[in-house]
């Protein structure tokens, strides 16, 4: 089985490089060859388009930014689809929008290639370890198909049901995430202003029904200043913005994630695209005439 | 040394037995003798008022339902304060307003006794195995000579600073659990609305930064219909106006947790001031005109 991998960012390098290591026969594309150099003296072959990296293997996968980016590769006039052949098989695991998803699995369908959403969290360590939650949408058939693949890449991986569920379930982890993470940066404003040590607060809330991942992992980096992304705020924005998207085609009203989404802007507003998710504090902070944290000596 | 203790409900009741099991003289007062019962019969005395625990004991315990009751328990016409004598000690554990637990430790000063606030996270279950988490304002000294005493009643037990520390630690532990409440409310009506089985949804969510108490408790309970408390709305929202209440007098705009406000005010209008905190869902199921899941059978 001939691999197809499009996007060498720092997450799709890093999933790319187990197949290598694998042993798979892998080409790549990327829009800047430089960032695949990597991956190609681990003895990955270059393809100059997605067309040609479809034309030469038998299953693509792709990571990439915006859905602009996953149309354009698929159904562009260089796109994957231009030159798949039936018997194919495609797999986005770009956080992308979940409409997108289900007209890329129709015009798959049209051509005979099975199409699969993938799109994953664990962020570019889970990635690095390949212990990534993938989320599958799309043909049961399909889907086991390329399991042994994402079996590679990550270690939940679940089909989650049609074409577009994969990316339901990554928005779904999306809105779990920014109530929490709104509400964080409130508590630690709240206790600075109230007098409190913030590191002494964490012993007493972390182990009980306040506990989370980011009270456990972004609240001590906000204390020392670092907004250094993990995961970009800019990123984190278009995930809200198709959450929101599909919530207005759903007909549902959601007031947190709208506000998360709201505050988040005002990071924009501040500075803070390239930072990580936790760089949510600065939003706080200009809501409250509060100077930025400055990053620990 | 002789203990008294004050408030004989849920929590209290434990937390009290724990003392009695460990050998200690205890004096109990309830506003309802009947819940102090099971304590009667198990050699506790019975007082027939606050002032009468006080004036039997040295060192005396309360948690009872909101800062008024506190109040009256304390410094009212058949209050400890009437009654105690200097030297003593009085640890109250209510969740109540940090401006009240400084006041009492003021009054305490006057008259000689040692005044410390220490609220309790962990609920009925950390209560009933001593695992609570217990934040306390105050002075060294007294913390210091009641420390054994609460090492009975829980396992995280943190000196958060002066009067009032361990009222605010208690807020920001709230104040961390109401984004996290609401977004898993959305995230799981998203979920639903987009097609998803949210049991299996959970499966790939679990696992990551989406991760949290909330996710791992109330969202199966949600999912069972299962709305009984734990944790009562109505003291939840208790909880959250006496957070946004200090959060005005410092000047904090908190938008997250007055929305989280209001939408818990909308659980009470649909019904559910004696439900547990994640009867959330209700508010977003209304806000939304679906009709509440039914328990399950």
């Amino acid at each position: 089985m001939r691999i197809g991998w499009i996007g060498t960012g720092v997450m799709g390098r890093s999933m790319c490089g187990h197949l290598l290591a694998a042993g798979y026969a892998v080409t790549v594309f990327n829009r800047t060859k430089a960032s695949a150099q990597h991956l190609i003296e681990k003895n990955a072959a270059w393809a100059d388009s997605p067309a040609e990296v479809a034309e030469r293997t038998d299953v693509v996968f792709s990571i990439v930014g915006y859905p602009a980016d996953v149309e354009e590769i698929y159904l562009g006039p260089k796109g994957v689809f231009a030159a798949f052949r039936p018997g194919c098989t495609a797999v986005d695991m770009t956080t992308s929008s979940p409409s997108l998803a289900r007209r890329l699995a129709e015009e798959g369908q049209a051509c005979g290639v099975g199409v699969l959403d993938a799109p994953v969290s664990g962020g570019d360590i889970g990635a690095r370890n390949a212990t990534l939650s993938i989320m599958v949408g799309g043909e049961p058939e399909t889907f086991k198909q390329v399991r042994p693949l994402l079996d590679r890449l990550g270690k939940t991986v679940v089909l989650q049901g049609p074409a577009g569920s994969g990316q339901h379930t990554k928005l779904v982890n999306q809105i779990l995430i920014t109530g929490t993470m709104v509400s964080l940066c409130e508590a630690l404003l709240y206790a600075k202003s109230a007098g409190l040590d913030p590191r002494v607060v964490l012993q007493s809330v972390s182990g009980g029904a306040a506990a989370s991942w980011s009270l456990q992992n972004m609240y001590p980096r906000i204390l020392d200043g670092n907004l250094e992304p993990g995961f970009y705020v800019e990123h984190f924005i278009k995930d809200m913005g198709l959450a929101l998207a599909e919530a207005e085609r759903l007909k549902l009203s959601l007031p947190g994630l709208a506000l998360a989404k709201q505050l988040y802007e005002s990071v924009l507003a501040n500075g803070g695209a390239r930072k990580g998710t936790q760089a949510l504090i600065l939003a706080l902070e200009a809501l409250n005439g509060i100077k930025p944290t400055p990053p620990a000596a």
